[in-house]
């Protein structure tokens, strides 16, 4: 069983943004020479998420517009008592979710033909981690 | 460790449904032969899912009527500027999740009395596929 | 390969509650004594939830409030013509998920600094559980 884990990092210009990673996963299973097995994506902060849809420009306008209409921006939350002014960013990614598991055949990502894996910033303009875990033979 | 994988292909008759697989992944279980591990069980299309939860036809119906509700059919999406008309598919695909990942203990799938896995078609009527895969001793 | 497999049991005293697993899940991981690889954390039970998120009170009630209006309680839902009166809680674990697997590495849960592990009970005040397996070496 072979593991090999690979942390990417982000530092958007948006506060929100939708970044595809679907290349970033395969060279890093490239690099794990993992042929049969799992990749886990998973995002390491719980105002980002990463899920798996079209590469279309005009969709992602509406995931990002339905997600601001079901957990609006500046509402007043009561997570802002702390100061904090993001609790939306935390409902858009537990929407969302923030992880997403690639099964591997035959050395390659076994997704479908429009299947493509996205990072998503719900509070961007900072230093965030995403952590890639390949697991197999 | 084992890796067993295989695809299940769907072509619904309605435009939405909703098909209780748990009988089809059981069956690729047995035939892994095996007994401890877990099974990733994938759409491979963008305007499908997979969830897990219930097998009533009133809370199926709940369901379809929630999610008709939280992304409807047939509003202006900008995805349809493609030519495309199934934005609302894709938003529900994102919102029930197209993956799930089933325990498997002493050679069967660890699930609790009333969970039941199923196939949610957004967008049917054409050929669409799901991958299985088992992973395990 | 190691398999490390445990149940939770929970028997919350309201009716929705939101409950920090992450010690226990913690605890079960070393006892696993797994260095490398991954643990699912999944609720057998199809009224209740898993989700990562922040262990910030004010944010536990927001995701409370905006899981209620999603999917409110007391609605005339069709799945309660079977005499159950619990289909919001069905809808709040679809809307939240009921599973989350977490890397391993170096032999610790590999989550960012505020990435913390909940159970969501939706339709409490009975028993349920949750099966925790480790995998990995």
């Amino acid at each position: 069983m072979k593991y090999h884990t690979e942390y990417l990092w982000f530092n958007t210009k948006n506060h929100r943004e939708y970044i595809n990673i679907t290349n970033e996963i395969d060279k890093i299973l490239k690099t794990s020479n993992v042929k049969e097995g799992i990749v886990l994506v998973s995002a390491m902060h719980i105002t980002a998420g990463v899920y798996i849809n079209d590469a279309e420009s005009g969709l992602i306008q509406d995931i990002d517009e339905w997600l601001e209409c079901i957990a609006p921006f500046d509402i007043n939350y009561n997570h802002h008592m702390t100061g904090e002014t993001n609790g939306d960013s935390h409902l858009k990614s537990l929407m969302i979710g923030h992880e997403v598991i690639i099964p591997i055949t035959d050395g390659k990502l076994d997704l479908g033909p429009w299947q493509q894996i996205y990072y998503a910033e719900f509070d961007g303009q900072r230093k965030k981690r995403l952590i890639v875990k390949v697991m197999g033979d």
